[in-house]
């Protein structure tokens, strides 16, 4: 792509990272700094490289010592080469890299890739020798991979800056790899299986160019039709997230993440010397933005396999064209436990079918077409099925029996693996006697896999991409206008803003449920009583029976000094609670009398419904981080949650909901009555927005929220500030930009 | 193996399944009948398969119309063959199979196998001739295999009677399929893999030969080490069970089964004509007797991949190998999340690796060896690990990087690749560049995976068979002498025998409740009460608050007549109670006086603690299964419940509870003390003593049974017999055999 192309299409944002890229990926000119003919050394194989599959422009190997490098005349510096340099490939001992890269500012080199090692994986002595290199580059805005990487490709414009062995065949698959390991593992996967990159990144530690800008990259590159990433960290996830979600809808997007133990994740920071954050977090901010998690590098594989070579599904109905019954059962199986269902066969095609099939063909979806199924009954039978507009893709199985023809049928085949909107995959089963029919079939551009449980799962991922990407993308409903947000926000932070002054971090109960009635978030009611009197005035202002609980600026464990005291059903049992809790805070050899501010007076809600929990607590590289839940004694046990990043909206929320057991429920069942949905989401999208919108707040929580078919409404809240100090950078931050 | 060593060894039921194979899988004469040289008839292909695989004695065709068949003399009929018959292998229409078989057991056959389709599937008909076959057999006692199947092979013996393309190699897997077509592709597979059958079964559709028999043959066959399985339906179950239970301890077996889903189980049951089972059923089965069920195909190789070439583990402890930290990191989440952990590198490994490896290492598990890592490195290090007693297995993966040497690296690798009791796995990452060291160490007897996360789910299946072993064969508490045994025996019968004489099929919650106390099952003091007056008394007997229940012959569903008063605090409440009681079953449209018999009063028990569920109902393969679950209103919701097989004894029943999530509960949370678990185990054991002994008894539960740190004690409880005129046979009857 020209940067002629790019400055055509796409919004701005993108375009200035994606643009900023070009001279990494399409270079017209590249030195290679540490260039020399040591054998096996990493200088040698990238010049070897650069030049062994031209990219149409001059490679400059910069060495003192020498005058030529592999019979290329040699430079001694950046400043001598003779014509532009738009990208440098750096193979020098750390320690060198950063007057390599002042020269090369000075040269006007616009990108640079550090294969060098010895910087931030060492330790704090590297790291700093990481920031020194940003501030070079950042004075005429060099863009750097790496360090610690093993270069990069362009395929399609025969661009290799890398040490890899082999260049990767041109294609459409966009592939970043944090581990240069497993970059060169899966090079030669793809080389080997005939499947074509647009793009090969070995990211390094990131230090500049990050995820998000090669996913920018990627998105406008027009080679690219889908992004396949190995990732061991996130780094910036603001960045990230914000790429993703502009790219998703338009090119799949996979992503390999280990880490999803502790073991692992601490495997992994031994290793790349980066922390790993929370993995359900993660995968709650992968679904948000329309990513395609991977688990296994067979799948991994698969994806590359798929999306390399047909087209995404449109629906979730796929149908099964076999020779044989039980393959077609175990990926059936597979198909209906990942999200898929069999296409039923319409009346058309079993009609037309019957022309040619045995009449002891299935008659329905898996199309069982016999042991003796011919190379011409599968072609013609793949042509009818795949016309039937009831089927969104198709699967093709094939067991070596006495008579098969493995070879003959693939060859057969080809000419109809290709449909318009819809996949064909295959799966030759066996070893040698149908090795040559998968090659057959992979070269025509038909996927084949080893077994066709594998290939259900292919297609359900896709499809459920797909849904995915239609879910986080369904119209919202507005919870409230400008003016309501406007108000709601300032008297948030008036109520925020008394407690910081007090010189407190933490919010009495009655603080905090005025902070969420402020957002529209039901709250029952609540008074403060300083004295006996006035609690009893108060309870005798609500309907017996009620509660009262300790009022405290200190204690936010209330019911661990016996501060609270359930179902008072007169005015004596209010005044014989005060007493009771003075005295417990008062005596408490821990606390003490200036920790009781008096007692919050409250009515007493019948615990008939659903009790659920609402939170928000702080994560390492995702920023605030909500929580949807069972509530209840069994909370630990069951552990029915969801995780969600602020801000939500309504779609967002509901989306939370259904990844919890507790839905159900909440929707009705044995009878009960559904809760009010709507108001549970728009409850939801209200509390994201205090989360999203009061940097000070660090955690809250409502616990338990009431949900029942009379009413939504939080029992409990608990709002902890950031300590008092916290410089602004540091407070609350969403990692979605909305 | 040879007769004579079959029947010095082993228990005698077994020997008699196994001995009757062996004219199947060591024949010393065959007949083909329906030989042909017809090109590519079932008939020529077996006839040739024989021939070309010699097992050291004569094939004679039986073919009527031709003096000879592929050169080899043909006979008119068995009859006439000059020697002695061992094994038949039948290929003619199915409608002449009767008179072969007949003819067979004239001239002294001991086994058939009948290739022939055209029996039991195809509907009624079809059913009726296999009757016929079995009646004809059964005279002599031949056995036989299919029909509707592909055949046998003894790869060892060099047996092949079937009409697959090719024979295996020899080697120590028995392999048993259902699905003729899958078994060629798996048998395709192996070959193409280097993998070695003891033993290849079509199976076809079980006439007589069945799972058990074959499971009991290959235990007792000494060149079988494993036995691998793809079974579309179970047919008879305790067959299978008590074979699975007697050889799973000596070699494992592994079983893969479609049907899952709903709508797998439709397509299987559309192909095969056999009904399938409950899914959930068959997993708790496969559990009890120690079967390792794999879902996906891949897996099923990956089990003929490992137990085909390595030892079994015997504990979690897996070592990784690796030249780079994302693959290790990879793996080491599959480790975790199935099972397994890292294994510690003791302080001597670390100590005897820091003399030759790079400083850099990264001095634990995984074992990084570093990018640059020679095969010397790689060698050593298999062997000083290998070494560590704080292993229980190895790893050893490798990535093409810049100065890999993949090939030499398994050449210098293999000689360390077999370990006394610790399985080495081998993951050769990539593409080309690593096919032929995947070669060189598969030769060698280290399989190889090509996927390292794949290789670390192969080592923890493996060990959790393992565990699971044990966990079975745990000893058992005992729960009541053999006195106390025959007498609650007694005792429930003479209830059952009680209802049925008063020609009930239905107990009524008094009945049910003594006949779980006649097991020694704790249960809410219930009393009769006929009138308001006995009701009152009965109360003022008891300590109020009490409850009264309806008390009827025929409702079992007390609750929607209005027939349960709960929370009497008083004699005028208590005789409020019975008036409404019989008043609301009077006036019911549905029902009417006759259906009120009077009323149960019962103390009324706090509600704290947790609400369980037990309960047995029939599955049409496996007799009664037991339920163990979390009850309460959220049941439907959260689905948290484990399956078993009556009998069960205290070990099984704790495995059970392990299964669910309730379990942590029972067990003490949030500062609530355990539950007695003891106590649960033997009330969970008499529960299913009681259905296991009571063969009138068609379903039975306890909803709820309250468990508390108190007590644990049956609430309500529910008893249906079978009809009346149900004959003996068809009464219930567990599937283990105790």
């Amino acid at each position: 792509m020209s940067e002629n192309q790019t400055s055509k299409e796409g919004c701005s944002c993108c375009c200035s990272k994606a643009a900023s890229m070009l001279p990494l990926f399409n270079p017209k000119s590249v030195a290679v700094v540490g260039a020399t003919e040591k054998p096996n050394s990493v200088g040698r194989t990238v010049l070897w490289n650069l030049i062994s599959s031209p990219f149409g422009g001059p490679v400059y190997p910069i060495n003192p010592k020498r005058p030529s490098v592999l019979g290329i005349k040699a430079y001694t510096s950046l400043l001598e080469c003779p014509g532009e340099v738009d990208l440098i490939v750096v193979c020098t001992p750390a320690k060198t890299v950063r007057g390599i890269i002042a020269e090369a500012a000075q040269k006007g080199v616009k990108g640079a890739v550090i294969i060098s090692a010895g910087f931030k994986e060492i330790g704090p002595e590297g790291a700093e020798m990481e920031r020194q290199l940003a501030v070079e580059a950042a004075k005429t805005g060099m863009r750097i991979v790496g360090p610690n990487c093993l270069g990069i490709m362009n395929p399609v414009g025969g661009v290799n800056a890398s040490f890899a062995p082999a260049v990767a065949l041109p294609g459409g698959i966009g592939f970043i790899s944090q581990s240069g390991a497993l970059g060169c593992a899966v090079l030669d996967w793809c080389l080997d299986n005939g499947i074509g990159l647009s793009c090969f990144a070995s990211i390094g530690s990131m230090m500049d160019v990050n995820w998000g800008d090669l996913i920018s990259y990627l998105g406008e590159d027009e080679n690219t039709k889908c992004i396949a990433i190995y990732m061991e960290s996130i780094g910036d996830a603001p960045s990230f997230l914000e790429a993703a979600a502009k790219v998703s809808p338009k090119k799949p997007i996979v992503v390999i993440k280990p880490g999803r133990t502790a073991g692992a994740a601490k495997a992994a920071a031994s290793h790349t010397g980066s922390m790993t954050g929370s993995d359900d977090v993660l995968d709650a901010a992968f679904k948000r933005v329309g990513v395609i998690r991977v688990t296994e590098i067979s799948e991994f594989y698969s994806m590359f396999n798929a999306l390399s070579r047909q087209p995404l599904p449109q629906g979730n109905r796929l149908t099964v064209i076999t020779n044989a019954g039980g393959p077609g059962v175990l990926c059936t199986d597979a198909l209906l436990l990942t999200g898929g269902v069999l296409a039923n066969v319409s009346k058309e095609t079993v009609e037309e079918l019957n022309t040619f099939l045995p009449s002891a063909w299935s008659h329905s979806n898996p199309i069982d077409i016999l042991g003796d199924a011919s190379p011409d009954a599968y072609a013609k039978t793949l042509q009818v099925a795949g016309n039937d507009p009831a089927s969104d893709g198709l699967l093709v199985i094939l067991t070596p029996q006495s008579v098969t023809k493995p070879t003959e049928t693939a060859e057969q085949l080809k000419k109809f693996g290709q449909i318009e909107g819809k996949p064909v995959y295959a799966s030759w089963m066996g070893g040698g006697i149908v090795a040559e029919g998968q090659k057959i079939l992979t070269a025509a551009g038909v996927p084949v896999f080893a077994e066709p449980d594998t290939a259900a799962k292919v297609f359900t991922t896709l499809y459920n991409y797909k849904k995915n990407l239609e879910a986080i993308s369904a119209p919202a409903e507005p919870t409230a206008t400008a003016e309501e947000g406007a108000k709601a926000r300032a008297a948030a932070a008036k109520i925020i803003d008394g407690v910081r002054a007090s010189g407190r971090t933490i919010l009495t109960e009655y603080e905090s449920k005025k902070l969420l009635a402020a957002y529209g978030i039901n709250t029952v009611q609540t008074e403060i009583a300083r004295t006996e009197e006035d609690a009893i005035k108060l309870a005798e202002g609500m309907k017996f029976p009620v509660v009262a609980k300790l009022l405290s600026e200190t204690i936010t464990h209330k019911t661990d000094v016996g501060g609270v005291k359930l179902n008072l059903q007169s005015p004596e049992e209010v005044r014989k609670a005060f007493v009771e809790i003075k005295t417990a805070v008062s005596n408490n050899p821990k606390w003490g009398p200036q920790h009781f501010q008096g007692v919050t007076i409250q009515q007493m809600v019948k615990q008939e419904g659903y009790e659920i929990i609402l939170g928000s607590s702080l994560d390492g590289q995702f920023g605030p981080v909500l929580l949807f839940g069972m509530g209840g004694q069994l909370v630990e046990v069951f552990k029915d949650k969801a995780l969600g990043l602020p801000p939500l909206n309504t779609t967002h929320a509901r989306l939370m909901f259904e990844q919890t057991k507790i839905f159900k429920a909440l929707k009705g069942v044995r009878g009960r009555k559904s809760v009010d949905m709507k108001a549970l989401e728009r409850l939801m999208v209200q509390f994201s927005l205090v989360v999203a919108e009061q940097p000070w707040i660090k955690e809250m929580d409502i616990n338990p929220l009431l949900a029942s078919e009379e009413q939504i409404i939080a029992l409990d809240a608990r709002v902890i500030l950031h300590d008092l100090d916290t410089p602004v950078e540091k407070l609350s931050k969403p990692a979605i930009r909305s």
